[in-house]
């Protein structure tokens, strides 16, 4: 199995919460200074505070970009990778570009950021995704049905009687995944979608829902509509929901009081 | 009208070439120093080299970030600004997310890097794009029929019979068009596609046309099938054809050369 899916796999007995590092220097609390070398010094406490709960973190490169804090996004990963090993390390960035520059990107993710996993866009077709997906042992995320409000204006459109969003899944599941690196995205607040595509694509693909948490979306009918058999065969993204769970000094405790519940619905009866 | 797409007009009646700068130091000739620096010095060169040829330029955020190279993207936008003020820039990152997220994103364009255009992936939605299309002085690139070679896989899958790129086009051109400052993404490399999209929006809107040169696309073809009543409204990129025309000493002029190929087939009769 690729060392990302078997890594999540690994931890998926325990926990599939997975804690989004969106961190944005206005929301944090106060009494850290403005500068870019706060992020790194907030991300190393939420970690520090969650990481016996979590399958992985996945930092928001957006975030980070428009900071000017690349180098605390480095160290970010890097401090998750020399302190916590077992927790792979997924760079949510959605990229998508013709093969050359998704090459660059691919480098960007993979050799500049060491993540082990990044999310892509399908937009611009399969070609675009194979320089990603040359990476074996990583995971290859496909965009499939997105969280936000007005994702069903694309994604929804009829093919042949079939939404948009169902084309992308039965691509990357059958034609795509050579390499067994690919999962998609699913958000957790379209509940019958995440039914849907589980039926798609059957119960090896993994999901990574998006939307629980700040966005509304329910752990326990996300499992129930987008689990596998077995109730797994899910990343449990929540960012906002967990991170911002306190602006006082108790901010990390907070966090982990906000991942913990959500641990402790994932696997009730 | 808009302030990128007046600085675009004002212009295109000389020429409407756009020179990318994917700038990648394996491809820049072997006498510049291995480090992030010979990016900005590369560009300055060939930016000086060309800028009375050009209706504006266009550096791919990927070579920049998978380099380690922030600082030499943000020099060479401030090197155009400020040394050619006429000259807007396109900052090509095909960025697509979540409100809060696209925030983070249209930041990174326009404030840190103080593009004046910036490429965007539809796939998620109208809603996804509203933070960008904010910036009513901005120009915001919507994708729509890319130029590789696997395009057709999604983009072309059929909506009611109609293409999906089509959907999209019109999409962009009437719902999310509010500030008047959406243009599309059109490859070069698909001729019949150029004149059906140019057809279903009409003559208004402009057209950034990457394909041609290194991707094969021909200037005239491209005119013909895309360009308006006028033979305008078309931003026609190339990027590996005029930055890499040569490896040696004269790399700049050979640009040059190249650039002023395609400028004098842009108004022949």
């Amino acid at each position: 199995m690729n060392l990302f899916l078997s890594k999540i796999s690994a931890l998926s007995a325990k926990t599939m919460l997975c804690v989004g590092l969106d961190t944005d220097l206005k929301k944090i609390p106060s009494f850290f200074a403005q500068t870019p070398q706060s992020l790194f010094a907030f991300n190393k406490a939420i970690i520090d505070a969650t990481h016996d709960l979590v399958c992985c973190y996945k930092p928001q490169i957006a975030y980070y970009s428009a900071q000017g804090a690349e180098e605390q996004l480095q160290q970010t990963i890097q401090y998750i990778h020399t302190t916590y090993p077992e927790i792979p390390v997924i760079l949510d960035s959605k990229r998508g570009d013709i093969g050359e520059t998704a090459q660059m990107y691919a480098l960007e993710a993979f050799e500049r950021y060491e993540a082990d996993a990044v999310t892509v866009n399908p937009y611009m077709g399969g070609d675009t995704l194979i320089p990603f997906l040359n990476y074996k042992d990583k995971g290859i995320i496909v965009l499939c049905k997105t969280s936000n409000p007005g994702s069903a204006e694309v994604q929804n459109l009829l093919i042949n009687g079939d939404p948009l969003y169902q084309a992308i899944a039965r691509k990357a599941s059958q034609e795509w995944n050579g390499n067994k690196n690919i999962l998609l995205v699913v958000g957790g607040t379209h509940y019958e979608e995440l039914h849907q595509i589980r039926r798609c694509v059957g119960d090896d693909m993994v999901f990574l829902v998006p939307g629980v948490g700040a966005q509304g979306g329910n752990v326990r009918e996300v499992i129930k509509k987008g689990g596998n058999l077995k109730g797994r065969g899910l990343i449990i993204n929540s960012s906002r929901g967990i991170i911002y769970a306190s602006t006082g000094k108790n901010f990390a405790e907070a966090a982990r009081v906000e991942a913990q519940k959500i641990v402790s619905s994932l696997y009730l009866a």
